[in-house]
């Protein structure tokens, strides 16, 4: 067992969204994870008494920073931030394998598991979800004040839908287990971005 | 113990059908099943010797049809099928309550909870997905031939868009339990749509 408490409470929370990303948070139990961490029992209760407070930290310490780091802050680098959203999303699915595509996005996972039946893993999981579509929305109205988003669209409607298709996609891909897809959602996302956009995108 | 063996095997899939609906595939054992619909456990078994047969069996005999139902068959009604999807779509999302919104669509449930962790259930789900997708696009080709959607547009990826929104909504609202996501869905889709069809759609 490590003796540096933060790293092995990294450890067990790492080791945890991974085995939760693959089989479910219902799919593994608190013994699986465990035996994956090879922590004691005690060290693992000291951490997380319930497996509902390790659902809730992977939540709160892991799904905001990866939503975060991996569909708004990459957004900061382009001048056009529509175009920072089809590049973004561009780069995601290059570099995405059509294995990895049929884990889903861990966010949609636990968002279609619990959401209907745990209201307080609902409330944290929105909360995440809230955040994405608000930051996307804000980049929008950036776009719009700098005059490439046309005047007509309305960002909060906008940022919606662009988060709707991202976690659609990856539903549906996970599905496919393909990559054509999840392609195909993104051209479409691209002619429908390009319609309201104030000059035409760059596919690249 | 109802006597009809047609019946008895009805009763205890739509019974599980809703278990299932409401708490997940993992969400709900054998015994909660045989407990709602009150059969002896040896009927229970003499249908369906285990959870995994029972939940194929739903997909084959009940999504299948409830999918066509729903989001196919009423296309039939339209003589333009574009203006179809988005009206039949409204006429869902009005039909609906939020607190229905909050249980997600049957189909998106099982495969996010499913794909990645038993691969017969993610080939069966993905058959009526596949299923859903290539008729949606057998009414989009329609629509193109009768001049309804424009020939640049491309009716397989316009059908997989079309089925990653009502997908990707269905999951968004189960987070936020609210219609207004889904509205927004909507008015976004008969913004893409306006910009392949030909000639401005009714939003009724």
């Amino acid at each position: 067992m490590m003796r540096d408490p933060e790293k092995t409470r990294k450890h067990i929370l790492e080791t945890a969204f991974w085995e939760i990303f693959r089989n479910g948070f219902n799919g593994v139990s608190i013994n699986d994870i465990i035996s994956k961490t090879r922590v004691t029992k005690g060290a693992f209760y000291h951490y997380f008494p319930t497996k509902n407070d390790l659902g809730y930290t992977i939540v709160d310490e892991m799904l905001i920073d990866m939503t975060l780091d991996r569909w708004v802050k990459p957004l900061a680098a382009y001048r056009n931030p529509v175009q920072g959203i089809l590049s973004n999303l561009r780069k995601k699915i290059e570099e995405s394998s059509n294995d990895s595509l049929g884990l889903g996005c861990p966010l949609n996972n636990l968002i279609q598991e619990m959401s209907s039946i745990n209201p307080a893993f609902r409330e944290k999981l929105n909360a995440v979800l809230e955040l994405w579509i608000s930051e996307i929305e804000k980049y929008l109205k950036k776009a719009q004040k700098d005059g490439y988003l046309k005047k007509s669209a309305n960002p909060r409607q906008v940022a919606e839908f662009v988060v709707t298709a991202h976690e659609g996609a990856f539903g549906m891909s996970k599905s496919y287990r393909d990559k054509k897809l999840f392609w195909s959602v993104y051209h479409a996302l691209w002619d429908y971005l390009n319609t309201i956009g104030t000059k035409p995108y760059s596919s690249n």
